[in-house]
């Protein structure tokens, strides 16, 4: 098959139906812009199953998402959207570059969810952007800024219940919105330790609670390990709220 | 006499007076977070005379500065104010970290002046701040953003008025506010070409036009010539005002 684009964690196909396309995960890891590369066993699948999950959840709490239907393990069938070239970043938690850019400590609870967008440009940095930055560079008008917005605050509070009774906490996440053929916005990318900070309540270690990304970034070990952790506890999760 | 505090361009020393300082100008000149180092000589002289020249002609026109005096070619007496550590930056043209950070054009006429606030911290950067790290830093208020926000963009539309008449684009500068011992808001630290980027109008080479601190940073040659040009063309505005 033809590939449509090869991103860092995953490639996207066509498929017979124009408006739907096939996305294969892989078990490729990337950490500061690419510096940094590896892999971690088993993650497509890990990936391409919490997505899944996640997506179907948000789909039955009244979020629009891209899915469509796992047809194999690292496999998703999702909606063509066109993608809108930003990361909504919300926090909930001092972490990563928000403490290295502010000097905030990690670990601070924010005195609110923190919503933030960065241009998706790997050459540029994915840097961080104002809001009259995002109106300078056209990426957005200000009433879509402001749905994204709201649209991720309503994700932030679903997810952070949903993993709060995973005993994990949501400290922070990426999501990526996109537009289908009729101009619906819709939740696309994926959801995964790859894009959340994942904090497991039941350590105080601040080394060994790390269940995401973290991990590899910062060479803390057992990396397959916590993302499989990761997926069984939201898989039991779902399985505990089927009737 | 003892020193206060010694920043990268300027000392500050105590009087008699403990509601007033006494602020040396230094040929000291550095870039890029003080990674490049030099001397332009004769530049403590000439931003002291600009930033004299222009603080005067600001309060004439209704802004609050902290300037009292210049009671010698490098010295400038002031108000005593406890900074707010934010850089102010006003934007009419895309230069520097702004096209750096976005991929924006340099000299792109913006669609509004861009007000930015910028964190004063050498450690990590001078980093550039949204409303809601403002916010959350606690740096200030709404209101006092808001505040800040409006009075930069009255500034800007007086300067560029009074850089205009002189043949000079101001396409951005810096600024800092202080408060006084009675919480008054003072426009405070200097307005140089240390602190803006100005474009002499009747040059259009992109490397001639340039009449401040990007000579230095850039290597561009006749830096010292560029800032007694526009201290020439200010001094001249200001005496041809003069009933």
């Amino acid at each position: 098959m033809e590939k449509l684009y090869e991103g860092k964690a995953k490639i996207l196909y066509p498929t017979d139906d124009p408006e739907v396309l096939l996305t294969q995960f892989k078990d490729d890891a990337t950490a500061f812009n690419a510096l940094k590369k590896g892999t971690i066993v088993g993650k497509g699948e890990i990936n391409c199953t919490i997505s899944t999950a996640l997506f179907q959840w948000l789909e039955s709490v009244g979020i629009s998402t891209h899915f469509i239907a796992q047809p194999a393990p690292t496999q998703m069938l999702v909606r063509r959207v066109k993608i809108i070239p930003l990361e909504v970043v919300v926090r909930n938690i001092a972490a990563g570059s928000l403490c290295r850019q502010t000097g905030l400590v990690e670990g601070q609870i924010l005195p609110f969810p923190l919503v933030e967008f960065y241009l998706k440009n790997d050459e540029l940095g994915d840097p961080l952007l104002t809001s009259d930055r995002l109106l300078i560079l056209d990426l957005s008008t200000p009433d879509q800024v402001e749905e994204l917005k709201s649209l991720a605050l309503k994700i932030n509070q679903h997810l952070s219940n949903f993993f709060n009774s995973c005993q994990i906490t949501l400290v922070d996440f990426k999501l990526e919105f996109g537009l289908d053929s009729q101009g619906k916005l819709l939740l696309a990318d994926e959801i995964s330790p790859d894009t959340c900070r994942l904090w497991d309540h039941t350590e105080n270690d601040p080394r060994e609670k790390v269940l995401d990304k973290d991990r590899f970034r910062r060479d803390l070990g057992q990396v397959e390990a916590a993302y499989q952790e990761v997926q069984q506890r939201v898989l039991e999760k779902i399985a505990s709220e089927k009737p």
